[in-house]
């Protein structure tokens, strides 16, 4: 059973995956690659994976059968474990409980050679609604306290197959990144009764300086502090807490900026690996007046500064006005 | 100049590095490798380096001559300025000073091909006293608030640079990580008027399971919930919140410690890429009876998920007893 382990200086939980229990010999031969060759995502091979939670079928098709248009499955070795309770225990400083959650993969697509970028929008819109979808069954478990839905794309930035895919973790612990944003919005909106992102959104509509596009509905901004070159959000206009509480319309106008973003990143960078993570509201918390949710896209160029990890502290050597003018300019 | 921005929702800063100033296509190409040839740091070659700020001389030579022990010179890149005022500005819902500070770089022997684990326990407390009178005459800046002592071993690890080095980046604030450390300490000691770390080392060599190694004054132990597998924190038994305080004995006995734990990381991983960095009280606090220095070094051996970044959450594959058994059962 995996454990979750609580830091006792800072408070931040890990998780340790003793079932995958790496020995020193496995991080001493060469570094994992993607693996190429048979896909267990692609259509035909359904039976490669643990059996389909979601799939969005475009015929009248079986589970675990081709024909579908998104599929999401168990990770095959997931960090998490869904059976089982949580048993929270201390000892002497310390504090653990079961690694109890959710480790699913959301197949993006049939087509092996697609990409997010090259998606049409509808599919786009697909995947979101699978994200959606699998957020709103999850929170029946009352286990669970956050959903963290993050895309790994390109060796480089953590994928280990190539078809296209993203991940979603179910966690009983809310993780340390995500509760800080919502103290550090609560803190502005009781100073100012107003929300930090509403805030920062007018102030990039009306500088202009970091926007890198817009719709009716969504803004792409590079933000003001990035911790990494080319570091772009996704912002709804409209205030809302919870991604799963999207108006259906808005599905449609997310997926078309999603999609310009990664296609401005991709004319401007050369196709880069790239990590996103959506940030939206703990499980157990209603709507909230002082949280907003929104993507966090970070192209991996840089190499990580490990000291980065211990200090928390980020060196950036691309202004995100000129990355946001980059992305601006670029034909797409 | 360099700006420092801060973070409207987390408070974090950056350094936004516009001197550095890098283009897309300057990411486009691959990745920076380690330079080869030609050394700047190699004995014959100080004036290819920033006049020395330091230097430890083994005979009555000039400065920016060779024959010295250890060197410490400007970085000729550096992420932050030492000249100038913070001129700390507000910009709407956004902060920023400018990037006020010092970088500079510890050249550990004048042996190219050493490395920390191969130096002599004598030259290893040389690097250790370049670290403390660095601190020491930095802390005379009142613009100052805290020294990151760090080192990026190999390239994975971020080097770019062959002959074995260290950094330090003086700092107009306190990095996020150093913050929360203290934070959370403080809140420790307030609930049980005992240092969170005084309890953590009285646990760790009561339990034994996660002890590396130790001697009369400290002991090297991996954390209960580490970050990243094999993660090694090296700790005073005796309390002492700040690095330069440190008693003059305690060097020969924290360079005798650290050079072991190096040598085990070696023997088990293969000569691992590291990082390590030095967590010490900030600049302007005296002694604190809540916080306690010490070193913690980063083998990277896992890809970097990107996603972590985004969420402050990690996924370790392996239990910190194993890495600890391991490391404690080389033969060294």
């Amino acid at each position: 059973m995996p454990e979750l382990r609580k830091d006792p200086i800072i408070g931040r939980w890990v998780i340790i995956s003793t079932d995958r229990g790496k020995r020193p010999h496995e991080f001493v031969v060469t570094q994992p690659v993607l693996k190429k060759g048979f896909c267990p995502f692609c259509p035909g091979n359904e039976k490669s994976t643990p059996p389909e939670i979601l799939a969005y079928r475009t015929k009248l098709s079986k589970p675990n059968t081709p024909d579908w248009k998104v599929r999401v499955v168990s990770n095959k070795f997931p960090a998490l474990k869904i059976e089982g309770d949580l048993e929270r225990a201390g000892d002497g400083v310390y504090d653990r409980m079961n690694g109890i959650g959710a480790h699913e993969v959301i197949i993006e697509s049939p087509d092996h050679n697609a990409t997010l970028s090259t998606l049409s929008t509808a599919q786009f819109e697909e995947v979101l609604w699978a994200y959606r979808d699998r957020i709103i069954d999850l929170k029946k478990d009352s286990r669970l306290r956050y959903i963290l839905i993050f895309k790994n794309h390109g060796e480089a930035a953590g994928a280990s197959l190539e078809h296209s895919h993203s991940q979603l973790i179910a966690l009983p612990i809310i993780p340390k990144r995500v509760a800080e944003e919502i103290d550090g919005s609560l803190e502005y909106f009781n100073y100012k009764e107003r929300c930090v992102i509403c805030d920062i959104i007018r102030q990039e509509l009306m500088q202009e300086v970091r926007l890198v596009t817009e719709n009716e509905d969504f803004v792409a901004v590079t933000p003001y502090a990035p911790k990494a070159p080319f570091e772009v959000w996704i912002l709804p206009k409209v205030h809302e807490s919870n991604f799963e509480n999207v108006q259906k319309h808005h599905f449609e106008t997310l997926s078309r900026l999603f999609s310009e973003v990664l296609k401005r990143m991709d004319k401007v960078l050369n196709y880069p690996p790239y990590n996103f993570i959506l940030h939206t509201t703990p499980l157990k918390d209603g709507g909230m007046q002082h949280y907003h949710w929104h993507f966090e896209i970070m192209p991996k160029l840089a190499k990580t500064a490990g000291f980065e990890w211990g200090s928390g502290f980020y060196i950036n050597p691309t202004p995100p006005e000129d990355a946001a003018s980059f992305l601006r300019e670029a034909k797409v």
